[in-house]
C-alpha cells in the first residue's frame, strides 16, 4: 500500500477503504507518512468529502491512535458534553455540577482555551489553587465521591487528532465536516463516556456560519457515535454573540455561580437547562421531561451549587468566591465601553468580543502565552437591546490601563446599531 | 501575505493574485514556505484549476527563480523542442540536425530518462564520449560553429520547477493542466529560445490520455509562450504505441541514423519532418511549405545527416556508428520475441513496452540508477500488423540473459491480439 494511491484515489473522488484509512494515520503518527502528503490527503478529502463509512473508519483510527479511557466502573451513568466553541462558553462549570447532583457522573478531559475562544481549564483555574492535573486514581476517586471531575487533555489521548489538527490548521483544511466531526467524536469516544451531548455551535461567532452545515455536522456526529454504541444528542446553538454577559475566565465563572443561584442572563440559564436536562435523561434513563424538572429542582434547592463548591474544593481549589461571588471582580482596572450611537444592537460580533477580551489579557494568541484570569468584559447590554449614545454596554477589566484602547478599537468593530429592532435567533436552533 | 490565506482562497475557487503567487513560488524555493502547505496548495489547484492569468503568473514566477539563459546574440534564429515524454521518442536526434542545416539554431537543454521514458541525454552518450557537460562558452561557441548544441539540465534553470514537481511526485498532484503547462513553459521560457515547438503525446503510453486534455495542455501553453513574445506551435501526437521501432539508448541512435539516411520507419519519418519543418518555418520566418521542402532536401542529400556527425563530434563522440550503425546493435544478448497466437496487433502498449526495456536495463527506475545504454528493444511487427503465432515481433538486448524473462512477461501484458485490423489513429492528430 502507497499513500500516494491513497491521496489519488480520494483527489478522485473514490471511497477509501478501512486499511487505507489506518494505512495513512497510523503512518502519519509514526512519522513515515510526511506532513506533505497528509497535508495534500486532507485537502483532497475537504473538496471531495468522506461517506459516512470513510468518517466512521477515519474516527477508529484515530480513536484508536492513543490511550483509550475506560468508565465502565460507573455503570454506563457517565455523560459528557461537548461544545464546539464560543465566545462565553462557561455552560460546563454550571452544567456539571447540576448533572452530577442529579446522580451522574461526569468524568471529563477539557481544553484550555486558543485565540478568541476560552477553555473550560482555565475559567476553573479562576478558583485559586485548582488543580487540572490528576492522576488516574485521583480522578476516578473523585468521580466516584462527588461524582464529577474535569481535568486537561492528556497527551496520551488520540495523538493522531493533535497532530492531524495541527496540520490542517496551517494548511487551511480545518472546515470539512467528516474532518471536525471525527476530530471532535474521536476524542469523546477515547474519553470513555457512554452518553455524549454535544453544543453545536452556529453562528458568527463559531465553526459553522449557517445552520445547515451545523445540523450536518451534528448528524454526522450523531452517526458516528451510534456507529461505537454510544448515546449522542446534539443542540444546534446561536453563536451570533456571545453566550451570556460575561467574557473572560473569573467573570464566566462569576457568571456559573451567578446562574446556578438561580439568577442571570435566560438565555445561558436556557442553554444550560437544556444542555443538562439532555445529559440527565440519557445517562439516568429517564425522559427528558422528567429530567428538566430535576435539573431546575437542582438549581432552586441550591444543591448544584454546593456541588459547584465541592468540586472546587476537591480538586483543591479555593470556595471561598461561592459565597463571595463578586470577588472574581477585582481585576485592578476597569473602564466601561459606551454606546456610540442611539439604537438597537443589531450586531454584537462574538468573534470581535471574543478578540477584545483576549486583548485584555484573557486569552491566548498563541499556545502557551500566560493569560490573567481577572481580565475580560462584562456586558450590560445584549443584542437587540436599545442603548442611547453614551450608555455603558460593557466593562472592560485588566491589569493595565494601557490595555483598553485596542480592546476598545475591537469592541467598535463588533457592535453595530440600527433604528429597528434586530430579528432575534432563539438561542437553541435545532434540537438533535 | 500569509500562505494560510493564499491556500484558503484557492480552496474555495478564487482566482490568486500575482503577488499571491510570487509569494508562494518565492517562499517555496527559500525554503520559508514548508513542503505541506505547498502540497495542499497543488492540490487545491489541481482541483480548482487556474485562469490564465494565474497560469502566466505560475510560469513567470517559476521562471525568473534561478538563471535566464539570454539567446539573443543568435538573433532570433534560436528554435526549441519539447516533447512531453513518450516511448521511443527520439526525435531531437533527427530534427536538431535537420534544422541546424538548414540554418536555424538549436542550443538546448534536454534531461535523462526516468521510469518507462527515455532522455536524449541517455540517447546521445551511446556515441562513445558524448559529453553533455559544456562551460556556457563551450556551448555558445559550439552553437555559432555547427549550428546545434545539447546539454543536461542546469541546476541552476527553474530550481521552484525543480523542487515544486519533486514534491508534486509525491502527494498525486501531477496531472494538473496548469501544473503541466506552466513546468514545462518555466522552463522552455528560461533556455531563451525565440521560437518553440511542442510535441504533446496523447495516448496511453503519455501524461495526457485521450486528445480533448492534450489539446487544453497544448493551447495553455501555446498561450503561455504568447504572453511571454515567444513563436509557439504545437503538434498534438499519437502515443498509443511506442514511436518508431527503436527502444532503448543506442538502438534508437542507429534508428536516428536510420531516418537520417533516407531509411526506417515511415510514421517517426513524417513526425520528424512535421517537427523540424515547424521549427525552421519559425525560425528562418518562411512559410510551412517552404520549410518542408528544405527539411526533407536535407535528409535526402545527407547534409542532416553529415550534421550529427559533426555535432557528436563537437561534444567529444565517436562518430564511427554514423557510417557504421551496426555497432550500435552490439549488446551480449539478444533474444526473439514472438507472437503468442495470429492475428492482428491490436495494442502494443507503450508504456509496458517502455517497463520492458527499463527491465533489459535501458532505463532507470529512480534517479541515479546507472543504464546499459546498449539494451533495449527493436520492434519488427508494429500496431496493425498481422502476424502469426511464433512470429518474431521483437528482438530484445541486454547484457544478460537472466534480464529477459521479466521482460517477456511485460511485453505480454503490453500486446494483444485481434482477428479484425484494428482502427489506425494518424500519427499527427492536431496542428495547433
Amino acid at each position: 500500500m502507497r499513500m500516494y494511491d491513497i491521496i489519488y484515489k480520494k483527489r478522485f473522488g473514490g471511497e477509501l477503504t478501512r486499511e487505507e484509512i489506518d494505512f495513512a494515520i497510523n503512518g502519519f503518527v509514526s512519522g513515515e507518512i510526511p506532513d506533505y502528503q497528509m497535508s495534500a490527503l486532507a485537502m483532497a478529502i475537504c473538496m471531495q468529502d468522506m461517506t459516512d463509512a470513510e468518517t466512521f473508519y477515519l474516527t477508529d483510527a484515530m480513536m484508536r491512535s492513543g490511550e483509550i479511557v475506560n468508565l465502565d466502573r460507573f455503570d454506563g451513568l457517565c455523560v459528557d458534553k461537548h461544545s464546539t466553541g464560543g465566545v462565553g462558553d462557561k455552560t460546563t462549570l454550571i452544567i456539571a455540577p447540576i448533572v452530577a447532583s442529579l446522580g451522574a457522573r461526569v468524568a471529563k478531559m477539557s481544553g484550555r482555551g486558543l485565540g478568541f475562544t476560552g477553555g473550560t481549564v482555565d475559567k476553573l483555574e479562576s478558583f485559586e489553587g485548582f488543580k487540572a492535573e490528576l492522576s488516574a486514581e485521583q480522578f476516578f476517586e473523585q468521580v466516584e465521591k462527588i461524582g464529577l471531575a474535569v481535568v486537561g487533555q492528556s497527551g496520551n489521548l488520540v495523538p493522531a487528532d493533535k497532530k492531524l489538527y495541527a496540520l490542517r490548521d496551517v494548511t487551511a483544511t480545518v472546515d470539512s465536516i467528516p474532518l471536525i466531526a471525527s476530530s471532535i467524536m474521536s476524542k469523546k469516544l477515547a474519553s470513555g463516556a457512554h452518553s455524549i451531548v454535544l453544543d453545536v455551535k452556529c453562528g458568527d461567532g463559531a465553526f459553522m456560519k449557517d445552520e445547515k452545515s451545523a445540523v450536518l455536522l451534528a448528524k454526522t456526529m450523531i452517526s458516528i457515535g451510534k456507529s461505537f454504541s454510544r448515546n449522542v444528542r446534539a443542540l444546534v446553538t446561536n453563536m451570533d454573540t456571545p453566550l451570556g454577559v460575561a467574557v473572560g475566565n473569573s467573570l464566566e465563572a462569576y457568571e456559573a455561580i451567578q446562574i446556578l443561584s438561580g439568577k442571570g442572563d435566560n438565555e445561558l440559564r436556557a442553554l444550560c437547562v437544556a444542555l443538562a436536562s439532555n445529559m440527565a435523561s440519557m445517562a439516568l434513563d429517564i425522559s427528558i421531561d422528567e429530567a428538566q424538572g430535576r435539573v431546575i429542582d437542582a438549581i432552586d434547592t441550591g444543591r448544584a451549587l454546593e456541588r459547584l463548591r465541592a468540586w472546587i474544593v476537591a480538586q483543591g481549589g479555593d470556595d471561598s468566591a461561592i459565597s463571595n461571588p463578586d470577588m472574581l471582580l477585582s481585576a485592578p482596572f476597569k473602564r466601561e465601553y459606551k454606546a456610540s450611537a442611539d439604537g438597537y444592537i443589531c450586531k454584537m460580533r462574538a468573534q470581535e468580543v471574543g478578540v477584545a477580551s483576549m486583548l485584555l489579557g484573557a486569552g491566548r494568541a498563541k499556545k502557551g502565552d500566560t493569560i490573567d484570569h481577572l481580565s475580560g468584559i462584562m456586558l450590560s447590554a445584549k443584542y437587540g437591546d436599545y442603548v442611547k449614545k453614551g450608555d455603558t454596554i460593557a466593562t472592560l477589566y485588566a491589569s493595565s490601563e494601557s490595555l483598553f484602547d485596542e480592546a476598545e478599537r475591537v469592541l467598535n468593530r463588533a457592535i453595530d446599531y440600527s433604528q429597528k429592532p434586530p430579528i432575534k435567533r432563539p438561542i437553541i436552533i435545532k434540537s438533535l
